[in-house]
């Protein structure tokens, strides 16, 4: 029996679950079985599928590097059946005191089963963000 | 007039044309005038609202830069009024012989008049990808 997540909210707070808890199962619960399903680690190829997404996850976890994901500014656009989330994650390993940020796109589709991530697309950026450009110079015309 | 785009597909050849035109006007028309959109150039903040986008797409049109963007390894998931495209952006300026990838993720949705863009999510990405799970080695239990 796979978990059903209600919402979008709780199937991304399942994913930062399993990913800080390197459990694969709890992960893969998570995404939708399907072919089209798309998966971008910071910096690497994408991975289309579900098996290929499953073998990368599985790779990072039995790696070991239990880290600490804490989830900013969060952007949420949902239409119908559809939610995608813009997030910065800050992301932190305790044992190395590493710290970095990705800047990231998640996307829910709710299914016969509640809803399932179909893509998570994560790319380093920098820890100083211009979330506000007012703030920050202009060319004007 | 804006102009109307039938299909997402359309409306991503009219952000590709805009982007190598430089054309600001032709790449906002394919925006959504949404506060939450999203877009993240490579290795940049990301930028939400479309002032924000527009004031981006301005700077890098004043640049002057020429690109021709090649596209490959479309991946297209649609579900009612949302289209997700991830796809290989392969970037060359021929004045400068330089040429790059980005992995990029596109969605568009279904408003009143056509389709329009609400996130643009290009993130760089090694140009020799494994593109093919079963030919690269696994970590078996």
């Amino acid at each position: 029996m796979k978990r059903v997540f209600a919402t979008p909210q709780d199937a991304e707070a399942a994913f930062y679950d399993a990913l800080e808890r390197l459990d694969l199962d709890a992960m893969m619960e998570v995404w939708s079985e399907d072919d089209e399903i798309v998966c971008i680690h910071p910096g690497q190829p994408r991975l289309s599928g579900y098996d290929a997404v499953r073998a990368a996850w599985q790779r990072i976890f039995q790696g070991g590097q239990r880290l600490k994901v804490r989830l900013t500014n969060a952007v949420q656009m949902q239409s119908g059946m559809v939610a995608i989330h813009s997030l910065h994650e800050h992301l932190s390993a305790p044992s190395e005191r590493t710290a970095g940020m990705a800047v990231t796109t998640n996307v829910f589709v709710r299914a016969a089963h509640g809803w399932r991530m179909i893509v998570h697309h994560a790319s380093p950026a920098p820890t100083v963000t211009q979330e506000v450009p007012s703030d920050s110079p202009k060319v004007l015309h």
